[in-house]
């Protein structure tokens, strides 16, 4: 027979904390707390099960849980020494619900159940204080009204407001017994006049309509819609809590107050929290007063004028450390706790993990282990990757002063000062011939910022998503970023920016915020951040236990350095095309684009090699030998020819042809899909020579940095947007050739891999042929995200958000990668490429490569690395060995 | 021991017409012939196998090969009573090529073999005709000099002309023995000068050289090209023929000839031919001289003033015909034939099945069942679907004059006369309100120009490629069409256009033909397709063996009722967006996309209703009770918006609002990707009242319908674009609201099916889960095609000719079903949803419905149907046919 009920209480319980799926997290650590003898108010916990039970039973509670209900309550009165229910010394109960997971949206709490008419009067009698005994009474009808019988709280407050108004009072302090018992009758009779019928008056009616509406809240809109959110299934169910009351507002004996055992912003290993004397639980939550602090030297350090526990209630706050200690040492985590005082007797209600900042969760992790209180993979297991972000980016100064003159999406971390300018001209003029210090400011930003967003302190940007161009790049750079301010206009033609009211003009100084997404006026100081300490010692553990490598996407010297500083292995994806910018390559670039021949576009070519080659050395030399991922060209050349009038004449003029042939040729290379374009290594089958200009340009860099006393390179040459084996056997051949010529002419030996992206449905499918040709894969998972589903990244604003609100997408597919759909193409093209080639490496680049979700399913499929931006290369790294931990 | 050389001759042979692998298909026929008692000039088969060895040795021959050819050239020499090499009486020999399919770029034929400055005499001693024995020398000089020893042949050319020059001769036949005999002499010292080695005078030197360049042009360039393009591989080998020559040029009572068995044109039951008497093979085909009909009608007929072989040479022609009945009932099929007569002695030396018209292929199948030749299921084999098209459209009558001005494309079949126009809009009012016949000429078309594609008798395009919008959407209607005429200029503002120097304008005639991509001055006469007859016996018996049901994919009356004449069994894919464009609705869907406000939506919708009813009554009358699936709106909103200023201006005064309007909206739509975009269910996503009001139009038509006495209509509601579930999940669920509203509203009881594309990898992977909701699944293999290969249709033009061309792809993935990647997806997704849904209705709609290739991959994957454009109807059900019939 199920059991529904488990007592706890008195030195013991019927449950443990092991049994969070069946009383909840609430009821699972009351039992636990029970269990070692703290001081818990005894009652107890109804299943997760009835609650199940109760839905798959067309709201019908199981037969026998009324009969486990009384036994339950019977042990709480004997217990506590109170009957409920009885006139003379009622015992009051509280009803809580208690979720596996803590879930927002669900009915939360009734406190002082039991009381009416006649139990008041006990209460009154018994407490010797018949005002408390009311102002529970009328708390107990006001928070049962709302939450059980839906009668809604601003009733109960108008009624509240008159009566002090009537009687010219301010405070609630001002109030009577008599006052209250008013109170309390006013009440009663809206409840009746709302529904028709009186307030219920019987404990039993009461108990039972409680424990029903926190059943009934497990199915409303907004528990539902939390629940979707957040991947909790139905069927999980909520437990209910049914629990002696303590009072913490008896008198100037009580107190009730929330702890936390080390400081959760910190993390330091020192007693953190706040109380109130005189109050229950809710008035700490409602501000209505301001909680004093727990300890002594809180007290000092903050120059609080409110006495702390510590000095207030010394014995009792005795007894709480010796709580705290007991539970963070049987616990082995920093806890979270409710406690209230009654008559100087502590009573804990409540404990739980505690939810701290990215510092605190290194410091609490790092010292717990150095404690030997956890294991190395027990403090690895404790940090929130996804976290570490706050911790790379400079923070704005908590003390500083800031005026907050507009909101945008907090596109990427971190703080920045600077003179705003309008174009990436100027930012890379301002920045790098003037040194000075700017912010990017523009509607949206194009490939053609590039230049400018690296010279940028920060990126400004009126419109776009958190996928929109300034800010995957913006992220991937680790410039902060806020994106989508959609309230600030901005006049290019000016040179002004309007923010809410402010007129700003450009080398005019803003702050902005890529954490939360706020712009300031003017310079708002922040801290620089500390990675050594904690963060490097949780990274070395890191390091120790994972088996994903983690590479980096970089192609600039400044991203190279940067990810080493991080601590990346090698470079998993050099974007080539982002070398081809930079204003005095983009000429010949477009030089190329604009040649009617091969025999033109080499001659344009030829002129590239020098810079490509360059770009090659610098980034094998930062990289000392680890490997280095080279992705050939890969965005369709109309990305390069500009658009604009002036531009066009510009080009023209430069490139030497009439204004005419520029726009011929833009016509001829537009295209109604980009993405789905002639682009990736459709070019190099339609223009070899742009392929072997690179492929030249990687191996002559990789003979003269091996040359010149460097480490040997071994470069990584990845073709992209394969759709099957053919072109990558037609383009490795001619790679294979050039190298050849190379080694030659330089009478050196090379030593490299060819190998392709795996971006494409149709490449995953085909994996096993293109093993045949491919040294590697690297699953690019924005396109084949992107093919995968049909949905470009760029557009998918219009309707991305709506998709996550009707919860068709869990969450962003470009941000965590699709399991069930893409995660199936990469499972398959593993398992074949791995079948026709058993040494294959496998990797995967992309956004996905730095989210811990992701990450932890390459684990599963057993990649070799994953590669992603610079500074999510810490993330990756703790997720990944994470990820090896779970396995 | 493998056997490499194969005898024939003398009324056996050691091959088989069934050893076409081994022998080649020429090889093979000898044999064949041979066995049957017919004359064929003695001779032997070195076997494919060898060629196969040749390659797989380094170009060396098996070491028993010389002794095999030995003896069977000793047999030849028995059966002739010649002997090679013999000066007295020497045996000459052709040596052919012959691989398993025809296959040009091989080295073709070399003849008089075994000639040299001795043997030429005994040649003209035994023939009595020097003249005759150095002709044969000369031309044996310039054929293996050409292909054998790779001399070009504008060498042999020139010294030809010099002498006749020389001696004032015009024609070859002025040339005497002694003229001859010095251009071999000059023949010899040129390829002794390019070669630096004398010609080769050895007859045994002379074969194995041409043997040796038989297998060596089997690897060449042209014919590995071609290999690729045609799917035949390497491995296949070709085999040599080695024949004892017989002469047709031995004076008048020789001739040569290739002859049908029946008309390959008309496919008329009688033999059909030419001849020329005193001629070697090559001079047919070199069109010197003009060769005669070789019956007395067929001479009748023509009004050929040349006697007919039947008439010149009875006794060797009723010789012929007796060979031509036994072939033809030996093969049971229309056999194409090569002979020679020498000396009043006929001897074949080839036969195979003869190329046809599709009226012929139609009428032979036909035939020889009815006459009980063939059974059933061979006569639906014989005719190649793919050629149906050519019986279903106009023609021009082949006895027109006509003068050709531009060449295009032949995008869509069938030939058209008109007066040009050169707006969608003027199309359709001179058609619709003058009744005049128009060419709808436009550099290229859009979805706007659907209405004016529909009036127009034809549609002309400068630009544009076999898969633009004009060829798609012009083959779905059935439109002929000549596309990407780039050499055509046109001027939209003066109204004109300039075709290869001729000046046209607005109102001018013009006849196009989509069949070969002509473009002709003025009305060229054309013939009406007939499909009486021998066509629709041919399509009843197909009807008789398919499994597949052959839908259409029609959205007009005209082209449904066009859809039922060729026999479509209901609607597959109806595309209700098409349906908006039409000027009266374009206006109330542009309201529609404006409006701000879903009440205003709403507003917009309502006026809509009434058509999109209409539409639907109007297919459902038409269709009768078959099914008809209605996919709801597809396209992204921004494609029923203009973009050009006077109609940007045009529609905000009809929607009443400002300029600065429209164009924000346009701006908020304006995609990067549009077919990623916000388009298919996304739309009914962020927008339900659009598809709740097609649904209740559907549903409002079907009750109208059924109640009016028609037969009960059951619509098959398709959601389009779904990535998983979840999105057919809440749109079937606001699709049956809407039909529980109809219902109680109309008191009608309705029956319908709700299901989806599958047209995104993601959807095809999640087929199991989707299936829970989807009652049926029609692949949308257009979009399937674009996201697997990341390939968009529009743009692929740029790339897909180099992409066939370095055969990576076999074909156009968009005319052909690529079923290595789509197919995969495709087997996958029926595999999957069949899972949860054992009864689930598979069809596939798009382009490849109507392909054959794609249709026996619908049929081996087991799906319901296939649904084409009207005009494939016929293909499909012949294709769906042999499908099954292969099966």
């Amino acid at each position: 027979m199920t059991k529904w009920v488990y007592g706890f209480g008195g030195g013991s319980a019927e449950g443990r904390s092991e049994m969070r799926e069946l009383l909840g997290g609430k009821g699972a650590n009351l039992a636990e707390m029970s269990n070692l003898g703290l001081p818990v108010p005894p009652g107890f916990t109804i299943t997760t099960e009835v609650c199940t039970a109760f839905y798959d039973n067309d709201r019908n509670y199981p037969a026998d849980l009324n009969d486990e209900v009384e036994t339950a309550l019977k042990a709480v009165e004997n217990l506590v020494g109170r009957k409920f229910g009885n006139v003379a010394d009622p015992l009051l109960v509280s009803v809580r619900s208690g979720a596996r997971a803590s879930m927002p949206g669900m009915m939360d709490t009734v406190l002082n159940l039991g009381l009416n008419d006649d139990t008041v009067e006990g209460l009154a009698a018994v407490s010797g204080d018949r005002r408390f005994a009311y102002d529970s009474y009328r708390r107990f009808i006001q928070m049962y009204g709302d939450v059980v019988l839906g009668v809604e709280h601003y009733n109960f407050e108008e009624i509240l407001e008159i009566h002090k108004e009537d009687k010219g009072y301010v405070l609630d302090t001002e109030m009577s017994a008599d006052d209250w018992q008013e109170i309390v009758e006013g009440f009663k009779a809206k409840v009746a006049e709302e529904l028709g019928r009186p307030f219920p008056q019987d404990p039993r009616e009461q108990l039972w309509g409680a424990i029903g509406a926190v059943f009934g809240s497990w199915m409303n809109a907004r528990a539902n819609t939390y629940r979707r959110l957040h991947n909790i299934p139905a069927s999980w169910g909520t437990a209910v809590n049914v629990q002696a009351m303590v009072f913490g507002n008896m008198g100037n004996e009580c107190a009730t107050g929330v702890c936390f055992s080390r400081n959760p912003s910190t993390g330091e290993n020192r007693f953190y929290g706040e109380y109130l004397i005189n109050a229950q639980g809710e008035d700490v939550v409602a501000g209505i007063r301001t909680p004093a602090p727990l300890t002594k030297i809180e007290r000092e350090e903050s120059g609080s004028d409110l006495l702390s526990m510590e000095e207030a209630m010394p014995a009792v706050f005795a007894d709480l450390v010796a709580v705290r200690d007991k539970l963070e040492a049987h616990y082995r985590d920093m806890q979270d706790m409710e406690f209230t005082v009654e008559s100087n007797r502590l009573y804990m209600l409540q404990t739980r993990s505690g939810k701290r900042t990215a510092k605190a969760a290194l410091r609490i992790a790092v010292e717990m282990c150095d404690d030997g209180v956890i294991s190395r993979d027990d403090a690895l297991m404790r940090v929130d990757p996804a976290q570490l972000d706050q911790m790379l980016h400079p923070t704005l100064d908590p003390d500083a002063e800031k005026q907050v003159i507009g909101m945008g999406l907090p596109a990427s971390p971190g703080a920045a000062s600077g003179q705003i300018v309008f174009s990436a001209e100027v930012a890379e003029d301002w920045a790098h011939n003037k040194g000075r210090k700017v912010v990017l400011v523009r509607i949206e930003t194009s490939p053609e910022d590039i230049a400018g967003m690296h010279a940028a302190e920060g990126i400004l940007t009126a419109r776009g998503g958190m996928t929109s161009h300034a800010a995957v790049v913006a992220r991937g750079m680790g410039k902060p970023c806020v994106c989508g301010a959609g309230a600030i206009k901005i006049d290019y033609r000016g040179g002004t920016m309007n923010a809410g009211g402010v007129m700003l003009k450009e080398g005019d100084v803003i702050t902005i915020d890529g954490g939360t997404g706020e712009v300031m006026l003017g310079e708002v100081a922040t801290l620089k951040p500390d990675l050594s300490g904690d963060f490097s010692q949780l990274m070395e553990w890191a390091d120790g236990v994972r088996r994903l490598k983690v590479r980096t996407n970089a192609e600039t010297p400044e991203d190279a350095e940067t990810a080493r500083g991080f601590g990346a292995e090698g470079i998993g994806l050099c974007r080539t095309e982002h070398m081809f910018f930079d204003p005095a390559r983009i000429i010949s670039m477009r030089e190329m684009i604009l040649a009617e021949t091969e025999a033109g576009r080499r001659v344009a070519l030829a002129k590239l090699l020098p810079y490509q080659r360059q770009d090659f050395i610098d980034l094998f030399r930062i990289m000392k030998g680890l490997p280095v991922t080279i992705r050939l060209l890969d965005p369709p050349l109309h990305e390069f020819l500009p658009h604009g009038d002036n531009e066009i004449a510009e080009v023209a003029k430069a490139a030497d042809v009439s204004e005419s042939i520029v726009r011929r040729r833009l016509l001829d290379l537009a295209e109604s899909n980009p993405m789905l374009g002639h682009r990736g290594c459709r070019l190099g089958i339609s223009y070899p020579e742009i392929y072997e200009m690179q492929a030249r340009a990687i191996f002559e860099a990789a003979i003269e940095v091996s040359k010149a006393g460097g480490d040997q390179v071994i470069p990584e040459i990845m073709i992209p947007l394969v759709v099957g084996k053919k072109e990558l056997e037609i383009l490795k051949a001619a790679i294979v050739k050039v190298a050849s010529e190379v080694e030659a002419e330089q009478s050196a030996k090379l030593t490299y891999l060819v190998g392709t992206m795996i971006e494409l449905p149709r490449a995953a499918l085909r994996a096993g042929d293109i093993a045949e040709e491919a040294e590697f894969f690297s699953f690019g998972t924005n396109d084949l995200t992107q093919t995968t589903f049909g949905l470009s990244r760029d557009d998918a604003s219009h309707f991305l958000d709506t998709y996550i609100a009707k919860d068709i997408f869990a969450g962003d597919p470009f941000v965590s990668l699709d399991q069930e759909g893409v995660g199936e193409l990469i499972a398959l093209a593993a398992e074949r490429g791995r079948k026709t080639r058993p040494d294959i490496k496998l990797g995967i680049c992309g956004e996905h490569g730095g989210d811990p979700s992701s990450i932890a399913f390459c684990e599963a499929q057993g990649l070799d690395y994953v590669s992603c931006s610079p500074y999510r290369v810490p993330i990756a790294r703790l997720a990944a060995a994470q990820a090896a931990l779970k396995k």
